[in-house]
């Protein structure tokens, strides 16, 4: 069936991408892994670059999805969200932000890739400052900034050093940036 | 003569590896760049990942040594620091921080440029904590891991939107995290 041919096309290149990122995987490697032929392949994407760009506006929607349940779960302590986000990370053979790490290969800003990136982080900040205008926090645009700011640099880090510690000590920098009034410069 | 031809790969090498990342360029491309011949290309390494752990440790030296003298040019100040670390990325072609781009492009924690970016940014948290100290700040190593989360948050956040921006905006907030006891978890 065509249609269960694209999903395990899109399953594999997005576990394949993740783990070893996009330009090192190449389309023979990708039908290998999905079992897939070629044929089947083009009739369902155009190119290599089509299919990067269906994977990562697949996990886009997937991660908004999965951050408003996380958000919901907070039940009114935003905060809780760097914990959430640091067990995650923990239970996954972690190597990353596929969005961070897929701007950084596409290097073009003007590649859909890095135009997905931008638009996913844009929604989750959208989404953090709702939580936080919901539990009565002022600024709460500005801070929602500050807190992906804070988990993209968490992220790297934990990518860095292999354990999750970044992302719980960027939830104690988002807890003491929370409750003071901000400097305005 | 050799010593020019190896200066003129790793010269073309950092700034197209910088510029469309690691995997995207391939020998052929750094060839007529650099205006090297093949067999001159083996003479001075013995494969392009040996170029890449090359460039990588050439820059690591390079950005220790700027970054030595950016803090000396804080003058007991480092806070200092962010200011000048957006005034220089506004006025480079800006494509984040090329450690953390070769670990992302590695996709593997036991690679030489994952070990290399690894020692590159402990490096930097030792000279800032070291700054701190001297300026008279307790738990300067905390601040100082932290200073790196913020930057490496701030640089990727900084591609994203392409401005120096979130650089400064990440230096606003390590004032704010310096001036406050850091609570114990």
């Amino acid at each position: 069936m065509p249609t269960q041919a694209r999903e395990r096309l899109l399953d594999s290149a997005e576990a394949l991408f993740y783990r070893h990122g996009i330009q090192a995987v190449g389309i023979d490697r990708l039908l290998e892994d999905s079992g897939v032929g070629r044929a089947s392949f083009y009739r369902h994407f155009e190119s290599k670059d089509a299919l990067v760009t269906a994977v990562l506006a697949r996990r886009d929607a997937a991660w908004l999805e999965m951050f408003d349940d996380i958000l919901e779960a907070c039940d009114g302590e935003p905060l809780a969200l760097f914990d959430a986000m640091a067990t995650r990370y923990a239970e996954n053979d972690f190597r990353g932000c596929a969005f961070i790490n897929a701007m950084v290969e596409a290097a073009d800003r003007n590649s859909p890739w890095h135009q997905i990136a931008v638009e996913h982080k844009h929604a989750l900040i959208e989404r953090i400052a709702e939580s936080l205008r919901a539990a009565g926090h002022a600024d709460a645009e500005t801070q929602a900034s500050r807190w992906i700011l804070l988990l993209d640099g968490a992220v790297v880090t934990a990518m860095r050093e292999g354990h999750a510690g970044p992302i719980q000590e960027a939830g104690r920098m988002a807890a003491q940036l929370l409750d003071r009034p901000i400097h305005s410069t």
